[in-house]
């Protein structure tokens, strides 16, 4: 478990403004649903295009791990900062602005998975779908969603 | 909160039938997850091709807010017409049949997203991811899919 | 019910080992979310490209098939093979590497419902989303991922 990161970074990361009238979280139970982020912080978007063409996939793990960082800091606003009350990362899905035959997507999507991994440690460890889109909103290179697991 | 629009008028919109051995809504618990519609009305696609190419923003957003209708008219059945059972709608995902650097998909999926927030209020707002996909079922615009808490 | 498939049929399928920092399945109250699967067969991919140009609709059926049997196969080390425990299959979400004006993705996913429906019949019928993508991991020709509900 990597232990340079803390739950308390994420406290100050502006939630990107969902676009339309839906909101970051929506908690039913105990399962806690994140809309969709993408790479943008400060409402610019970090990393735009294709990967494979506009950019590589080492840019394009830190688009990933810019999504996480955003579903993170929108947990971190649902649990009120109280890391105690998130169990688990349920279910991880990840989508690569990207064209066949790129093939690689898994390992875009694994700057993500990282991140809550080094996080949370074995609780971190989700189920988890990859799939290159052929469009993304303000063409982000990536944009990944996540369900966690919270304690009532 | 568009007063406009009330459950009943969804009791008469036809479930398109599901094109195999799936089921057009699954209960778990007091999750109701509904499977993917597109923008058909009464077994013909109204909005075909891509959006940005075949056909406008504006456009697409009526065929999403068709896909929600008919998700909704999905809802009715599940519940037999009793809207104090529906209790939150949990999550939205948007499929729109979109090319990069298309980057208007959220726009797009508001046409759904508007629907049930006028339907439902507060208790409308749903977490929500929207991504453009290379090709949709009959060559739909667009796709949507939902997760609806109900009371036992 | 096709009596010809039997749970017993999954346990000797190896379970395609996870290419980051994820799991093949989680579960969380009574839902088990299954990573997506992709038609590997022992770390071999059996159908890779795009549905419509490099391989045939009929072709995909199978390759739907191959990734059911891999999620079946997860499913069974998960339940340590007591097919008693498995109540209903919840959702599947079928990706298909395809292109439009390519429509025909729900046919090719019913390759992957047809087998869960021939195995558990009634409780097989699940929620469904098909939608076609621009890339899958290793040019997998279909991905598919899948909910179930659990007994305790």
């Amino acid at each position: 478990m990597d232990k340079s990161v803390s739950f308390a970074e994420f406290a100050n990361i502006a939630i990107p403004t969902p676009t339309g009238s839906y909101v970051p979280y929506c908690q039913t139970g105990d399962l806690l649903y994140l809309a969709g982020q993408t790479c943008s912080r400060d409402n610019k978007m970090v990393y735009v295009g294709q990967v494979g063409v506009d950019l590589t996939v080492a840019d394009a793990q830190q688009a990933a791990r810019i999504c996480m960082q955003n579903l993170l800091a929108t947990l971190y606003k649902a649990v009120d900062g109280q890391f105690d009350r998130v169990v688990q990362c349920v279910k991880v899905n990840g989508y690569v602005n990207s064209q066949a035959p790129f093939s690689d997507g898994p390992t875009v999507i694994n700057g993500a998975s990282d991140l809550v991994v080094a996080l949370m440690g074995e609780q971190g460890r989700h189920a988890r779908t990859a799939v290159g889109v052929s469009a993304l909103p303000g063409n982000a290179a990536v944009e990944v969603e996540a369900i966690f697991r919270l304690k009532f």
